[in-house]
């Protein structure tokens, strides 16, 4: 019944969240030098959405927005030297060594033995193709979408592309607002996967989820199971 | 003989360098402030190839070499200002109007009747989508390829992925280094459309070219009388 398996790459493959959050700490106690603490995080946020249609998404435009909110927080006072770590601090995250989730590679590995799995990822596209290289897990995918945004046209553009029907094509990752209901949208199938922290732009309200029908798993190992019953579930129906 | 036409965009279809070498000049009168003028353009190309790596192309990437590169010449004495000034030219350059190439829509709307065109770019996946939905030329293209980096593997992906040998492939754009050479060496026609200006890290040195066999034109309005003469010289060879 499953034609295509396409599976997201941050915080399903491999840890990524955990890098932004580090970096968002060590941002903190940068301004706090400057005597500004309250509402840091959510100044930083607005700053980010701002820029969202215009940087988009990924490292780079989240370094330029950590920048602004230093400037506007410390009223111009934030020093050179400061904005020169906060850059710096942009290059260690692209650079960072891939660490997956523990039992994707082998996940990944059987899921591959049975069907055609693609990657379906959003982000900076040099960091994204750079991550999927150091992962080793690139041999093992069909194609690599690296997309702007994950929204229903998006979707069915892939799908269109490697001629797979909605009803045959299944999305999985961890994020209900990009993995999930847009692909429910589209016509697909979703499996969710929770990772253990989220980006506050990636959470959904619960009535969002009213009447969407789509399987959550705790782990990508409960994958190949799934697929097996959603099989004999289309047979018998 | 020729059954897909792939056209680079920036500076090809419309007007891209200009924007930089203008915000160049904003960067030289911004850091002359500072009593730093000589060899400002050096350093700053030195950051960028530093940079490229982890940044790649685009806008954003610009706008982080400059401000490093800033921050250098002025031995940390840029001000904050400053800073939020050359975020500032970076949210212009990528919110700015298309422009296209004198000519080219009539172009490119008589090659999309007689042949399936796409599009190969390089730099910010979002920017890159946005110029082109910009541009109103979206809807003539069969096919988006944006990618990190201009090679022969890439091509050769891309000759892979529409099903086309390479010898029936052929390349347009402004740049040698990106849109002839790498094609060529793929077993992939190209054309050369020379543009006006064009960033020191798009050139080639001359021996580079010995013995590379490409065409040339100088607008993209040529293109469907050279692609006639390429089939005519098909059919008699």
């Amino acid at each position: 019944m499953i034609e295509l398996v396409a599976l997201d790459a941050d915080d399903t493959l491999w840890h990524n969240e955990p890098l932004y959050t580090g970096c968002r700490e060590q941002f903190r106690a940068l301004v706090a030098k400057y005597g500004h603490e309250a509402a840091l995080d959510d100044h930083l946020y607005e700053v980010e959405l701002r820029n969202l249609e215009h940087f988009g998404y990924g490292v780079k435009g989240f370094v330029l927005s950590m920048i602004e909110t230093a400037i506007e927080l410390t009223n111009g006072r934030l020093e050179a030297g400061d904005v020169r770590t906060i850059i710096g601090w942009g290059r260690e995250m692209l650079a960072a060594p891939i660490e997956l989730v523990d039992g994707v590679r082998e996940a990944v590995e059987a899921l591959a033995r049975d069907y055609p799995i693609i990657l379906v990822t959003k982000g900076d596209l040099l960091h994204q193709e750079t991550k999927l290289a150091r992962s080793g897990l690139g041999h093992l995918f069909k194609g690599i979408e690296i997309v702007s945004e994950k929204n229903p046209d998006v979707y069915r553009r892939i799908m269109d592309r490697y001629g797979v029907p909605p009803g045959r094509f299944v999305m999985v990752g961890n994020s209900l607002r990009s993995d999930v209901l847009p692909v429910i949208d589209a016509g697909g199938h979703a499996v969710y996967v929770p990772y253990a922290i989220s980006w506050v732009h990636e959470r959904v309200s619960p009535e969002a989820l009213t009447d969407v029908h789509y399987h959550e798993i705790s782990h990508m190992r409960e994958l190949p199971e799934l697929l097996e019953r959603l099989h004999l579930a289309s047979q018998a129906g």
